[in-house]
């Protein structure tokens, strides 16, 4: 049950932004910049980092929401589960270990970043964009999963509850309408 | 060293936010939000909890310039330093020393916060919009802090390249100006 009186039956974060507007509308429109639009890293991708680090931080909301819009985006939930599980056995690009290597430290903590785990990213070919944007993703994360659990917010435990709303932010993106005037 | 090319001689977040445009926007909002707009937690002690846990995280940056805001608020150099290094013995209220604890339990993990943490606040007068704003305070400096240090950002030492822009921070607040269009 959540700690604070949000609207009942709204799950995850949804009824945090629901409760508080005036914040709800720059971490749309954070997660919408780092994950929905335009990117030379794919939107699966980068979902995969965000759901990664919601793993490592065990939270189940965002784990369980970005696995699913990974899951539309990348056209499979068996390789998103194996990759959450152990990502130097999924299959995945050497590019994408070496990012999600990179957003592990950064679930650590800023300091435990180190020049050499930027150096193996750029050797696998990624750029300085790609990796501001991973260290972004991983950090906003610890952001977004300590504000959901910190706050107790609602958890549905069925993996069906995620997968009609994935599709729908694989579509549209997380940006709100804007507030009325 | 910043591990990314980001602009020469500009500190800490600021270059990041000048490489990136795009997620500067709404990082910038956020911070506005949730340290410059009106609210019934005083700006002084908001950024008091902003640097209680950019110190928890070792993060000089984030620390030194949110001190500054502050101290510019409070009025106190002094005062900041002291709750800074003990909250129990710097005279801060009960109610302040109740949301330190529980910025500093959002610090641990999201799922370290107890209902017990939260009947503290309430328990010392917190409303439930403050513990929410109190909760993704902690939470947004765990990003914040990450963001800085996990590439690496420019970091000066001395106080005194803290002070000035601490000042016109307290005074102006974070918003961007409107991107171009």
């Amino acid at each position: 049950m959540p700690y604070i009186a949000v609207e009942e039956g709204i799950p995850g974060i949804r009824a945090l932004l629901v409760f508080r507007p005036d914040t709800a509308q720059p971490l749309a429109a954070l997660a919408n910049a780092l994950l929905h639009d335009a990117n030379s890293l794919p939107a699966g991708d980068r979902e995969l980092i965000a759901a990664y680090v919601s793993r490592l931080n065990q939270c189940t909301f965002c784990c369980m929401s970005h696995a699913a819009v990974a899951s539309c985006h990348l056209g499979s939930e068996a390789l998103v589960d194996a990759a959450l599980a152990d990502p130097a056995t999924a299959g995945l690009s050497s590019k994408m270990q070496a990012l999600l290597a990179l957003a592990g430290r950064v679930q650590q903590g800023g300091r435990a970043v180190t020049a050499d785990d930027i150096a193996k990213a750029r050797r696998e070919g990624a750029t300085d964009v790609e990796i501001h944007d991973t260290v972004l993703i991983a950090a906003a994360f610890c952001m977004f999963n300590r504000y959901v659990d910190g706050l107790g917010a609602l958890t549905p435990q069925d993996p069906a509850a995620y997968r009609d709303r994935g599709a729908q932010t694989a579509r549209e993106g997380y940006r709100m309408s804007a507030p009325p005037a």
